[in-house]
């Protein structure tokens, strides 16, 4: 094992090179999503990873310059957007506890009167952007506008296609949003919502992107540009969400195998953090059973084993 | 905010004089857990915190050296005690994901076809005293070694009224046998499998033994003796498991507020882990809804809030 | 207790008398449903019972010819109504099964993969409207024709106000159209099928129309004009899921106490066959916490109890 | 159609005969149970049916002599016999609702805390010997006292080898008591309610004998020595739970196809009421997948399309 104790920047190429030797040498690598056409055309030995070191430095290995689609991950921005303008407020309308298998969801949100459980699961996602959107207008639009001022990529826009396509498959979206909102817990037009809730899920960002607007969750609420978004309270609250919630179904597992406060998406990318240290990214588009990249799971297991900086 | 740099010997003793302060002060506090009479008739104004450094070094405040019910404390031992005698093949039998709230405890475990979500459900911790028990003939003799060993306290024991009485309210952890043994998920016969159970649900130890005990998480792995009990990498795993798994329906809410692999007992005692720094524990007798300890919980939050040492 | 043995006409009446005079002496009724302002209006102590022969005869006391909102009572028309079009397909689209408490109206409907319990659920009615909407165009039309050819009744017609109430609390019946929607078990665009759904629990009728309505499940599928619209089959489907499914989460309760197929509506209405001889119609608003009419259960209680006409 | 109009004795002799012939040309039959060796060794070619009329005339086809296991056809007797000590008290510790499906089973028990849904799911069956017990001391020897009295039949006899096979398998049915016991809703010992209940369930009788024993359900509520076993409101009570749940998770198709009060048992026998007119028992080993007799459920369809003496 590698010890890291130095802080000096590209400290960790080494360990990203190793981690991509083996991986390209790695068979099997899951499925990519196939329900709309953007994902399933993804080829399945693609590979990137990047770190993001406190001070803005970025490095990474494979194709970590190239975009992909965010999927879920973008649910980690949204949240942070939506909590430092209305802090604790917010969990008066979403829970913050694991939501244990995927068949309960929906009973779960019956049970709990249309509470989700938390922020990641899609209710739960459905509700914060919700918020965020009767805060600002233009939910989808100011999770941009951080993504760019994080990454410094001025490019970094919506994919239409993927968002028309989530949208032609958004009956369950659909279902979950007039479900809640049947609880008094959705504040906007049905339709708004789903509009901007599958815009922000089909932004198209690199592993380097990713890595960058992460990075304020490593510097315990700090932007890019030295000004506060959370409070060092609730940058450790967003870490301990996604520790606990973050890969869907599989929460348990990756905290066992990784131990770092992560979030996945099904477009095949994790964002992970390294609290006082950096932030990563992987991508590969290759699904475990359970939608979590294989190949990038497995690059962070390696990451946290090889330099000993699991939470844990 | 004091961040602690230091790692000299009874560092945090005035972190723990100020909550014990803070706490004095603190009215409201929940009420004991009252289905067996040995809880019930605890003082809730009773309150005491504890840390263990590396070195084995213990100290504390208030009623730190009061021997209390340790109840699901004890999941936490055992489940190292049997992780370092079969390794992964425990994970076969028993998940590591969190899960969900407490009505599906049930439906999750005929869902799932009789493999518990996590060992610190009580389903969960059945199967690994079963599986221990296979092992050892004597899981909880195993476990009381463990215990005086680690804390150096040889008159540690069980207390036979409270294994009494929760033997006399057993009936839904027989329920819960003879479910996952209809599945074939249970070796022995019940009533050995049970007795062995509330015997070690019935050890009674204070916060010094508590925090001396959980040191070796700290080690990651290490014990007290020097020997190694589990694997660096098995050390995480149970970290892992507790800080998503260790209390109740509350881990979400723990990771938040607290940050730190922890695991509760309705007795009202609390261990907590911070990873290569120090082991703690923590007991007031009053519990809040969800069954942990209302000063317990807080007087961890301070800690983390105070030393900055959350994990996130 | 008086067994009829006779068919002559108005034979029931005597029995109807005693049981308005016994009702009229018995305080507490439940409260009417209030989730919509034209419901929560109605007078509790509102009583109407009618019979209808399988002549055509009708006759009644109380409020018997006073319109009232229908509500769901109008999910057995549109069952008959597509079953009649479409027979044994449209079971693979709904089942036939009793679901169960409400609790797990969702969850079953994810357990079954969008394929409802049976059609007098809400969703299964939505799939039932669904596919009459597919195969007329104009399903509420339909079923409103039926209705005032069947009862004679050319006033009969829908309340605007109720469908607009309807539409106003319609959000989780918009939740079970997109979730099923999302397992391809809906045709129609979703405004429309709640437009059509929301319409046909909106139609006003009396006790009278009602029992001339419902008289060809007692003539075994023949309409008031003699022409077939059931087989002698697929009446006694329909009047066997009336029995298992027709009073939501009291079914087994209704056949305990009553012993007839039956269908409510929280309008306070209830529908009942007496297979081979009679149909009946009863309405007081008043409902219980199962969202049945307290007096209504009791008068169709005390018609098979004093008749000795149960199926049983 | 034969529309039966005669009561004359062995008037539906020519029917059965019909229904004889036709199950012989009918190929596929299901499979029988194989959790135990004594129901997987019954060949799946063995058919009987049996009628009782109300003068207690009996006459069937096919092996309808040959005894074979009861199984859960015996709930319904062990419920009558209760019923008829108690009275609606028993009503109080089980429901009379339908259950939804299998998987609900023990969430619903959850749910409704230790308040199973029915009398006829095995949690209710165990709450009516539970208390059949309390009341008489010997539920099992009650049990065989009365189907030797309405059967005329003193051989009748449990099968000591079914029984211990039963007990072999009986951890889910230990953890439904257990779990009952655990809300107060059990009162014997365990081990003795499981002996007495898988007793009764290993009860051998023929089409013949089980005929005659459910024909007081027939005459509601008379045995077959002119004494009032049940009132006939209790009768009716009965045949309305048997037909709303008497099925399994099939109730609903039972009551569509065959449209009569039924019960069935896993050893491929059902019985059926026709109320004021005969009872019906049929036994042909192979099952579908919901538990119920194949050719049984089959033949009893035929019967009430061929005599149109369903209840609908």
């Amino acid at each position: 094992m590698v010890i890291m104790t130095m802080t000096s920047s590209r400290a960790f190429l080494p360990v990203l090179e190793r981690i991509a030797e083996e991986t390209g040498r790695t068979p099997g690598r899951g499925r990519p999503a196939d329900y709309i056409p953007a994902l399933a055309a993804c080829d399945p030995r693609s590979f990137g990873m990047a770190v993001a070191e406190l001070d803005g430095t970025v490095y990474g290995v494979g194709d970590w310059r190239q975009p992909f689609s965010t999927q879920s991950i973008t649910k980690v921005f949204t949240l942070a957007l939506d909590l430092a303008r209305e802090g604790d407020e917010l969990w008066e309308h979403v829970g913050r506890e694991p939501s244990g298998n995927p068949f309960n969801s929906l009973v779960q949100l019956e049970y709990e009167q249309g509470i989700p459980r938390n922020p990641f699961i899609n209710a739960g996602a459905l509700v914060v952007t919700d918020r965020l959107q009767t805060r600002t207008g233009d939910a989808a639009g100011e999770l941009l506008a951080f993504l760019r001022a994080e990454s410094g990529n001025a490019s970094l826009g919506f994919d239409q296609g993927v968002a028309a396509s989530e949208s032609q498959h958004g009956d369950r979206n659909a279902a979950l949003a007039h479900f809640m909102a049947s609880y008094g817990n959705i504040d906007n037009e049905i339709p708004v919502l789903l509009d901007q809730y599958f815009r922000q899920c089909s932004v198209a960002a690199s592993c380097a992107d990713l890595a960058l607007a992460t990075t304020f969750l490593a510097r315990h609420g700090i932007r890019a540009d030295g000004t506060r978004l959370l409070t060092r309270s609730q940058a450790k609250q967003v870490n301990a969400v996604m520790l606990t919630c973050g890969t869907y179904d599989a929460a348990g597992e990756f905290a066992y195998r990784v131990g770092l406060p992560g979030k996945s998406g099904v477009g095949g990318g994790i964002i992970a953090v390294v609290p006082g240290r950096c932030a990563l990214s992987v991508w590969s588009p290759g699904l475990d059973e359970r939608g979590n990249s294989v190949a990038g799971v497995a690059a962070l297991d390696r990451f946290t084993t090889l330099t000993g900086l699991s939470v844990f």
